[in-house]
């Protein structure tokens, strides 16, 4: 890794903010793609809620998981992280689904 | 899969098959663009060892933080998920960049 210092007066070099930004589009994407996710997931707990369905679907679970693995491996995302992804989501998608049936 | 080769009581309704649909077809987004992501976080994390700035920046954290409730209020999106969410991401981003340094 190189080892020369950036001049003390570039604390925040151009090369950084110019990532940085590419950051804040990303997560303002990420926000929306969640808010559309939720609208989904909320409408899956209403009909499921609706219909008698029950509330998990083991096999649809397994089934997402794998395709998930599948796609950060495609994208040069690590698979574990994806994984933990999916369930962190999965977990808020849970206490919404509770929240309807409730 | 076909309604009259199943039991009327394991029938997924055609609008649930639907919405599983566009919740893949977000998954899919949302892991091509946290690849993206840390991609862009791997390149800060490098730049910020090689040119010896400290890997935390509170000031942008707090900002981060701001934006996102902001940007999830507009998308009708729970504040306190997204924050949530940053923190989730930014845990890994640390990971990562730890493994940079060390």
């Amino acid at each position: 890794m190189p080892r020369e210092s950036m001049p003390r007066e570039m604390a925040i070099p151009e090369e950084l903010i110019s990532l940085r930004m590419s950051i804040d589009n990303i997560d303002a994407a990420l926000v929306y793609l969640l808010a559309e996710r939720f609208k989904c997931t909320r409408m899956v707990g209403t009909l499921k809620a609706s219909s008698g369905l029950p509330a998990a679907d083991p096999t649809r679970e397994v089934e997402q998981v794998a395709r998930l693995r599948r796609l950060a491996e495609a994208a040069n995302l690590d698979p574990v992280f994806a994984e933990k992804f999916l369930k962190f989501i999965t977990e808020e998608v849970i206490r919404h689904h509770n929240a309807v049936r409730s």
